[in-house]
């Protein structure tokens, strides 16, 4: 399973914020043997963002995005990704009970386009929000799944380990095991030279060398099927 | 000036690795008023390296790769970025040289691929590398800029404030001015409401909000040219 992560915030591309999200489920999803072979980030904009659904659709069989949930006018992630997928949104009564309490337990006043989040894909699995407002939601369309989360890192985590990774592990059926080797005094080109015959003939495990600062990392990674 | 940001390299696709690359980058072009559009992050893939460059170039001016013009065999992205501008490859003594002198600094053995690293572009402004060994460079090429860094932190600050920076500050003649009011004890919704007539009228600056753990941000943005 290939799949592809996409980041929605203006936030991350004025640089101020760094995109952790993309890193955390990036690893969480290798866990599970589910490799990511994309991230990608933008702002909010349903033209960009439907040319990027359509380009991750080509080689991933999950595509998960992370922001744009929120109840203001520019956060347009779920109304483009289900116009994308041809999905109606429909109003969902635990999402607004849920809305309400958040914010009387925050002692906060609701405001109109907090009912924004109460709309849901109809023939989505909804994912309720422990944590905030926004419900997330996977569709399964054409043999893919299409996730929504939070972009705020609590609720994205909150929601992958209650939510979004018991609903892939339905699907999932290998898994991946990695280990990593680091060389001290020798510079990625040697110690690739030295591990040539196994990196170019390995096919499981296979061999790789990355570079790191003052040192060399070899990844053995190996795929196996838990069936 | 609209801009694109391309990170390659695997760890980033595991999750070991945070994208601190591309939040440094996208704060530097915002300072020099070029809009950050898009950050893609992708392995040592040509096929699909060569699809992001087409679809970044479909709307950007500026496209900034970080990542994979390490030595080894795997790090391809110089090789596929000069592929698909049509542009050819030639030796660089200096780089040669440079490589040389960094390998005796370090008391380290000078292996074969390293040579790999002392090609560049023939028609690209080469940017010498003052911290490791691949050279950088930038390539004018239908009226947009590609321009190649190592993906190692260090490595790249150093090109980016050396070299790439003032490449790019000739062609630049906009500044941005950007300031954020941090906004506590009312979501994000209420303050959307009660700055909408700004919001939706105002074209420069331009506001927005941020919802943030705990707190929302307001980013009040103008653009303003410097002539």
């Amino acid at each position: 399973m290939k799949s592809a992560i996409v980041a929605i915030g203006t936030e991350l591309l004025f640089g101020h914020t760094v995109n952790t999200n993309a890193a955390y489920l990036s690893q969480e999803l290798n866990e599970l043997g589910i490799d990511v072979v994309y991230h990608y980030t933008l702002g909010d904009n349903p033209d960009r963002l439907k040319r990027i659904v359509g380009m991750a659709s080509e080689d991933c069989d999950l595509i998960i995005f992370t922001g744009g949930l929120g109840p203001t006018e520019d956060d347009l992630t779920k109304e483009t990704v289900c116009e994308y997928l041809g999905e109606p949104l429909v109003y969902n009564q635990e999402a607004e009970e849920r809305i309400k309490k958040h914010f009387e337990r925050l002692n906060l006043t609701l405001s109109p386009n907090n009912r924004k989040q109460t709309y849901v894909p109809e023939h989505g699995e909804i994912f309720q929000n422990e944590v905030g407002t926004a419900p997330g939601f996977a569709i399964r369309k054409n043999r893919k799944v299409y996730a929504c989360m939070p972009g705020v890192p609590g609720e994205m985590k909150s929601m992958w380990q209650r939510s979004l990774k018991p609903y892939l592990m339905k699907f999932e059926d290998a898994a991946i095991v990695s280990r990593r080797v680091e060389l001290f005094g020798m510079g990625e080109s040697l110690a690739e030279t030295k591990l040539m015959d196994l990196i170019s003939t390995q096919t499981d495990p296979t061999l790789a060398t990355y570079a790191k600062q003052g040192n060399v990392e070899i990844r053995i990674t190996s795929k196996r099927s838990t069936e």
